[in-house]
């Protein structure tokens, strides 16, 4: 199964003006959709980080990969020959996913590797999660993901979206923003994305949940390192009911050993609320001293940037043998890449938790996926006897994209002069803020 | 790619009168060969442990198999959604391969798993190594494997294999015997199965292979815990220069808690050859042990008992992250094992060491590979474009297997029980013997 051709889009998409502690989300979001074409006009498609970064990455390797077999291009390509996948600090503390030097060839990899496995599938005419070790689940769970945000549904001037979820910067109007996502999509978890108001007003905002949602909806809160360790330590036990039975609580405070701190202090105190992080551990290297410092209780995989399915099958299984738990990570992102998420997840055992998705902040206007977007149903992805990725591209949808790419002001993701242009000017990244 | 039919065979195959700390080898080893037919009637095959136990349990699964997609069986099986595959204690100090019962579940799941990629593989015409994440490498290199041994080449009466090495119980007859072995084989690098004769005439017998083949030859010795930590500690001493550029001390002693002391008092003299093993760690379950104790710096993997070949895979990025170099343990075998070895091998980019093999041990005579035993040159099995494991069997010759396990007199492996019957009628095994 000889490859063609590879074709890389760049493409932009609206996102609302969602809040992090690295800022705010632009008003539209940088995607790359790749097509890998065989011989005989099979496409292979995926999606990945998008901007110029990633695409000079992938046109880099482009003449590694056009007349190569497509079962061996990640044997050909595989960053491990090269260069052991254990380098330490690759934290994304200082670096949105997408926009670390240090993780560039394990996203490059991913992106051909999805890419790969989705002509496979096709050309034989079997899912991707069958073919990379056999589905274990064919619905996969997904969680609520509410964020504090400012008026707007992403896009600008004629191109604006819709603002389906309005303006949440209180409890209340977050606790609405959920139930609204729970209405629509059925979701039996909600990851609340905090790090963005005084400690105590998110606190407040989980109890609100809490009371809303009752224990049967696990509630995980996430300030992407926000918090000193002492502050950490008061949310942790402020919220020891309301994150316990399925929740946790994730990134709270900076690197291994802060976590580490937290976790001990939290524990000395009798409470056993577990942390996870796709802040502190991103990569194989982080996680010697991650064990060593029972600092991360749950680790967010993500295929995009662990170096793609078959890295986040074996991550699952160190976790499993090490006692941690897997979920799963997402940045803003269309069909193509919730469907890899989807059938990574569909094959890999060990998957203890719902995963997190962007998706419902998405807007169908900027779905690329042939016949709209992806259904999300009692809050799971279906995978079914469809082959490869099960999706295939709209190229019209994809060309809209493109053009939108082409008019956006920026190549890359960049949350913190998003704030100073639309927030505050003299917004700056500080962590720990509280 | 529905499976029509699972065929079970049970054959015998010559096999010499070596030694290890378990006892002797019987004059026959048990194997099961198996077939998976799909509707459309082709055939992929693999080879496991023989005997009854490991027939039975096969057996068990034929059920679940019948009717199933190839693709998906693995899925359907998986042991891990079952009961996570993270058992404590299931060390085969006391056991060997193929008769623990707790590692059953992982058997026969590998067992199913690789003969699904092999009819994967050959009905889509692709290599089993390129199905599972493509080729790193498509020479895989294995080591000279050495024994004490008695006269006699396998089989009984008519039966009897050519005795090709002769006897070998002092240390200049084992010399001889890897001599031989390299001059045949081409091997690279030499694992020394010890735990025989008095340490001091096993230190003498590395030290005389040291002088024969010098420092480019790797020496491994490998007394299958028959040592006391002081005999191991003493051992790696006097072994330092031999064992070191390369080599290892394999499995000196008892446990985890063992093999942690023995490293700790070597690098305490300053000693730093690092301990392999394949008795003391042989699940998943064994490595967080193992690593909180620095007891072991080699894994020796084997898909057989680990759980298959993507088991493997995740087991060797596992050790790639905690700096644990990862080698391949063996037991007497076919060529359908060793192509399965190889393969996982040839996908498999942190393998560090050559791999074991007892194949130098096994006659063409016992062959079930059509067109005779799998060539090794320059101590490499080369991995070809060959769909599946790249061989089929001979049936003729599966027949004649299969005739000599009717006629033979045991149903599982018991190698001191054959110390008792053909060495000694008083010999038990005992641990640390030294």
């Amino acid at each position: 199964m000889k490859i063609k051709d590879l074709r890389i889009h760049s493409i932009a998409i609206a996102d609302p003006p969602i809040r992090s502690s690295y800022g705010l989300h632009a008003r539209y979001a940088l995607r790359t959709i790749i097509e890998l074409e065989s011989e005989d006009g099979i496409i292979g498609i995926n999606e990945t980080y998008g901007g110029e970064s990633p695409v000079a990455a992938l046109k880099a390797v482009r003449e590694k990969i056009i007349g190569k077999d497509a079962f061996r291009i990640t044997g050909l390509l595989n960053p491990e020959m090269k260069r052991p996948d254990t380098n330490p600090d690759r934290s994304q503390t200082w670096l949105v996913p997408g926009e670390n030097p240090l993780d560039e060839s394990s996203r490059t990899f991913a992106a051909i590797e999805v890419a790969c496995l989705d002509l496979i599938g096709k050309s034989i005419g079997v899912p991707v999660c069958d073919l990379i070790g056999g589905r274990v689940r064919d619905k996969v769970p997904f969680s609520a993901y509410p964020f504090y945000k400012h008026a707007g549904g992403g896009g600008e001037g004629n191109d604006a979206r819709e603002d389906e979820y309005g303006e949440a910067l209180t409890p209340e109007s977050l606790v609405k923003q959920v139930k609204k996502m729970i209405a629509t999509y059925g979701f039996g978890s909600v990851k609340f994305k905090a790090g963005v108001l005084e400690p105590d007003l998110e606190i407040e905002t989980v109890k609100l949940m809490y009371q809303e949602f009752g224990p049967n909806v696990p509630l995980r809160i996430d300030p992407n390192s926000a918090w000193t360790v002492a502050t950490s330590v008061k949310v942790g036990k402020a919220l020891a009911l309301e994150l316990s039975g399925g929740g946790y609580l994730e990134d709270p405070t900076v690197g291994i050993e802060g976590m580490g701190a937290v976790r001990k202090q939290l524990l000395d105190i009798g409470i056993n609320v577990p942390l996870a992080s796709n802040v502190a551990v991103t990569s194989f290297g982080d996680i010697p001293a991650a064990v060593a410092n029972d600092a991360v209780q749950i680790i967010l995989c993500d295929h995009h940037y662990w170096g793609g399915m078959r890295q986040v099958q074996h991550l699952a299984k160190l976790a499993q043998t090490f006692n941690i738990g897997l979920s799963m990570h997402s940045n803003s992102h269309l069909g193509v890449s919730l469907m890899a998420m989807a059938h990574v997840a569909a094959a890999t055992p060990h998957l203890t938790y719902a995963c997190d998705t962007h998706y419902p902040w998405q807007s169908a206007k900027d779905e690329v996926v042939a016949g709209g977007r992806i259904p999300i149903k009692d809050g799971c992805v279906t995978i079914t006897d469809k082959p490869g990725l099960g999706v295939e591209l709209d190229y019209d949808q994809l060309e809209r994209g493109k053009e939108r790419y082409r008019h956006c002001a920026y190549r890359k993701r960049d949350d913190e002069a998003e704030m100073k242009r639309y927030v505050d000017p003299n917004w700056k990244r500080i962590l720990p803020r509280w």
